[in-house]
């Protein structure tokens, strides 16, 4: 397969989107084109056009765009009249989703946890966590971090730390705080003793937390990075403070970090997990928050939802599991894929004329520019090459590359040449004061 | 084809659903069979039973469950590797469904709105109605109604009546208040008056409103309709307080009241109106907020979530508009089955032995018996029989038939027969103190 | 003693007030003058002026000013050097308070209270009384009324229906809902069975209160009284639904509509009252929670203040409790000046050439002229006369007369004349639109 | 006069006080005495005993008990029927002290600032503080500090650091963070900067403040000193962020750090500044918010309340004014007589035979003995010798010495020897595991 993208020029029915769909719209503002199908890491345009994908769904396309193998599982399942909506009602698909999903990620890891079929987006995962949290705790408190994103909808928007979309709340968000994240205050300050000392102070007016809130690598933050031993101290102040430990793996899940859940190199266990993104495999709305079995207080249909079932997904999810996950090759080429990246993430960073630092974890990378403005002008060059990517960050600061974990090495390595291109064409001249 | 339920007798893997699905899952609780396909009004279990779905997703299956047209539809766009998955980015499908939506949906009825794609699930189209209410105005306070169900994440939460799901958020639900729907003190008390009143009065604590939300028939609260009189009472007490007024049409739109709005019988045209369950035709999880152009404020991301952009269901969504609303014999046909449906439920109510009272409006109708343990042991016996069904009620008092608005006459008239049974086998010993 | 009013015509250090006094005054705004001195009905200014007080201190100052016998008390304390401050530490001054205070009112009325001294601001007593039920019961919500008047911190202020005061919040107020007080939707409607529909309704929306919140008599907010019938339906209300019932006395009692409890004529027993204006006798800071013994679940300190022992108050309070309430002439003198008040503003209201209307109960009583503009000219042309007077109700619509309870009846007689002059020199021009 | 304290050794009453006041007395429990008359440093009981007070109200009477310069103005003002409630009206008495204040306190600072007389707590003036920051900035959150006390009422309680406090509120205290106060996270981490750093990353999940609110040393929370840099930089935050400085100087205030305001030392000028306390000098319920004139935008009545015009507290406030302010000495001996006092506690501490450490500023210091327990045993030795005493901070483990600031040499002196003794008698036996 020829490896070069060839990306279309012009961007038809701008004045439909325009009248018929909300300003609210935003990744086809930078990338004004009319996607038609996808295959791997390949999107294709209405006109012919042809991108690599960069940004994969956010982490929601880990195994690239209808994959064979989850592509035909769903034909199959259409085709035989398999149930597509069920409500909450058992349905062969779930039986199988389930039983694949413990065999194949729970016990292997010998972890033990519920799974809640909430609505399928990853918010109302992680409002169904926060509800649990407070039901079994009797506390209303929720600590989350700088830079995390949790949601939008507004007991996940309170935990998120965007101060625009904060705003887009309209009321003053409440019952969380946000603690520096790890690493936040530079690396003399270990942010867990802060949080320690704050919660042991009675008169701190820091109240009691039904849960603390945290992904491990913040994916729309800056792809700040938590470290093994950071992440063990949380669980260990939660623990000690009767607080659930909530990990939100919904973006740095899924393998995105070398493992399938992105705690697993600190050898944690949450009280509750979150996914979604790339939980179905092929893009389809899916949500799962995992709760360990003794938190498991719920009365039936306390929290509910019309989708919260929905059985296309648990059959690309299941196929996706069996399919990759199954297979121990797919972890190694994993970690050898994530080492290429780094290092060529490093080159152009060293190659940047302005200081440059590479992020993140896994494949879930990036290149700190310093500024938004530079940031946006590298991803809008790259967009010119026919590369599919965004920024991330408190001022989007950050280049994120997130290829699909299942990316081929040439496709990569051309598609990484590209971004390199864009680096060196965007130049050095100061871009914004504010960065 | 046969048009008599089969039901099996036992259900496998409960085992397997205590041990890893949460105890929050509830219709399997009332209906615990593993279900494995389904086409039409029929549901096919995993031991080859088969059901008569007058639960229809709660009315998220209006045109029944793989309708061919929406199968094949969907089919095609996968074969082809029709895009998935693509955050919020323009592509074909939504293009089409953009096109279509506005040409036999809103050109036809006067309308004029624009689409905004929110996460693909009713609560979450709610937070979106809620947030841009609020921004629009400026305003924090909330009107919603008694017996009002509008989703389970914090915001939309705030807005539903229902205590157990209330006291599920584990936190106060604030900055909303219930006021009293059409209906509730009794045929003499005008309850729009009495809102009236008190919006108009400056020191009688409520709060000047950013929205007033509500269904106009309500689908969990008991089937409680509102008349046409009463939303127009309440559409102009809007205009004159400066709120928006936010028609929630999850459950009683796609045609479920004999129109594609539930609204229009009313002449009324809301400011905003949220969309989901059977948007998307074939049960794909699709939400949608359709806002006056002119109170379209957003900025750009304000509000977002990774699967605002279904393209599997944009295909179906495209399919069961072109297929259903294009052509007007389905809205006569819908007229005569909903009369249908009217007469024998009346028969049905006045054999009963107990008081029993039908509700509701188009083909979302269902009878009050006064105790939410009768009801249950009506749904039971009818379940019994092979007709998936479900109550609905402050109390659970009222048996709900959400058949699919595309049911054979027979096979209707066959379900209601058995329905008929059903009550008459549940007999008249009273069955709870609390009803 | 004279019985006319003699008032000046100029203010003196108007300048001085505006630049050093915020913007917040009021009552100056209306009336200004600088009073210097007061005996019993009798305000003096500091250029000789003489007024008579037909408000009271808004009910502060039930037995006038500087009551020679309340007067003597306090000097001889001060003058023995009786401790001022003593935090909340045990002083002759509160045990003699507490020995009169239950010897006095509580046992002749068969009543139990523990006393809270709380900090010395009504509002305060009310945040006391809101902690307190909340803790009690473990629940949020507390139902205050339409029109209700509680206070100006963020706790009582939630409670009080006037939209000015409510937005000086500068929050969204929460926890709190107004329900329609008596008569609020006329004679037709009952709203006590309104409450009680919706709180027994598990899906109204309206949350199971801590509290239901009320004055008998609603000074601020329009002299509405409540029926004796009504409070009962309140009270059986919050015994049903496990809701503490706390009368807010703070306005309406020490004597103001003719027993010292407002409730008494209920034959209600609240579970908590809250006291202040008038407890001290003498219009020095003082407030006061009543609670029912088995309901004072408090930790020590859990709520204090630096000035919750206001030990002059104690020692004026003491007096007026000795002086007035030991003494049963007190009480039937009241009934007849009451009776009196009512007579005489019956006469001035059918005199008028607007639509007035009698409202008030006791010595709280007023004349609702339809129009906060046409009640502000009356006002101030009574000031003018000498009449210190004030308005009241959502509109500022009701002339309040709010007399010393130990007025003369000569000058009580002058001072109702002058205020018929107010009203007939104000005339029948139409006033404002808004009224 | 005899300079040796002698104390009673029983309690009368003390069924009385159990069977009429609520639980949540304090004081009294620890010191179960009942007092009667004060005069100077003195509290007599009614049984004859006399204590020396190291309590002064918590900082209430600067100027000890009954100061016969005040307690003369007082006695001549009531003699003479000097109006004692006037509402907000403007009186003599309120014009005399607004001129003294303008003359004695705010034209020799250069500052120049409105009065806002709110309700006569200072928990009040905090939740006036807070509203018109709300208002001025129309944003709701408020950055308060670890172990800050500011009150009760709900908006001021959300203010407050301490858990036990917060718990008495009933419901989850909102729209208020606190941040680490100087010095919290140890000498080496700087919390201003900390502070700064999240407020200018817009991701950091902390919302602009309206307003930042702090003690300069924090009376309640351990005694704990800002320093005049931190607080420099502080006040640089709160401008280059938009948001108020209100310095709470009820409790520092009035002279207790050594100048009339706290923040004279730092040489900061806050928007807002709330007292109350020692401001009436006699221990008068009195409370002041000032205002910078630009910042006055309140409506008329927006906040009010019926005690905020304390006549009496007036004139003893002009009278502490004149007599104590104007006269250059006052100063100069408060600054002999706190390092005196400084000197004698670190000699204490010294000698101490657990780790000890002296904390606070010019009259308000104390002795942190590493536990609440050992702080507890150490005032009730300190009592039995007949000294008033308490404790504070976040386990009550500091030893707090609030003389009045005009105490004689002598007896000051023979206080701090009884105290020694108290501590030395206390012994060095461990006292609690928690500490």
């Amino acid at each position: 397969m020829n490896t070069i993208p060839r990306p279309s020029a012009t961007q038809p029915n701008a004045a439909l989107y325009r009248r018929l769909e909300s300003r609210v719209r935003s990744y086809s503002r930078a990338m004004p084109r009319e996607f038609a199908s996808a295959s791997g890491p390949w999107m294709m345009d209405s006109q012919g056009g042809r991108y690599l994908d960069f940004l994969s769904g956010c982490s929601t396309l880990n195994y690239g765009h209808n994959h064979p193998v989850l592509k035909k599982a769903l034909l199959d399942y259409i085709e035989r009249d398999g149930i597509a909506h069920s409500l909450d009602l058992h349905t062969e698909a779930k039986t199988t989703f389930l039983e694949e999903f413990d065999a194949t990620i729970l016990k292997p890891r010998g972890l033990s946890y519920k799974a809640m079929f909430t609505g399928p987006t990853g918010t109302n995962a992680v409002e169904a966590a926060l509800k649990l949290a407070r039901k079994v705790t009797g506390r209303h408190h929720v600590i989350a971090f700088t830079n995390g994103f949790h949601g939008m909808t507004l007991g996940a928007l309170a935990c998120t730390g965007n101060a625009g979309k904060r705003g887009g709340a309209g009321i003053p968000l409440s019952h969380v705080s946000h603690e520096p994240f790890d690493g936040y205050y530079g690396p003399k300050v270990d942010t867990a003793d802060l949080l320690r000392q704050r919660l042991e102070d009675p008169s701190s007016g820091l109240d009691a937390p039904a849960a603390i809130l945290l992904e491990t690598v913040q994916g729309e933050g800056g792809l700040n990075v938590a470290s093994p031993r950071w992440l063990r101290k949380i669980a260990a102040i939660a623990k000690d403070h009767g607080a659930l430990l909530i990990v939100d793996d919904i973006q740095a899940g899924c393998g995105r970090t070398g493992s399938f859940f992105s705690f697993e190199e600190a050898a944690i266990v949450p009280d509750i997990v979150t996914m979604a993104k790339s939980l179905s495999g092929m893009g389809l709305p899916f949500a799962l928050t995992l709760i360990q079995p003794n938190l498991d207080v719920w009365d039936p249909g306390e929290h509910n939802g019309t989708f919260r079932g929905n059985c296309h997904a648990f059959v690309t999810a299941t196929a996706s599991l069996r399919n990759f996950w199954g297979d121990p090759a797919f972890s190694q080429d994993l970690q050898r894929r994530s080492q290429f990246l780094a290092e060529r993430l490093e080159a152009i960073a060293a190659a940047c004329d302005v200081p440059a630092q590479v992020k993140g974890r896994g494949m879930i990378r990036g290149i700190d520019v310093g500024s938004g403005a530079r940031a946006s002008a590298i991803t809008a060059a790259a967009f010119e090459l026919g590369i599919v990517i965004e920024t991330s960050g408190p001022h989007d600061e950050v280049v994120k590359v997130l290829a699909p974990l299942t990316i081929d090495d040439d496709v990569f390595a051309n598609g990484l040449d590209l971004l390199a291109h864009a680096f060196r064409s965007t130049g050095t001249q100061p871009l914004d004061a504010a960065a």
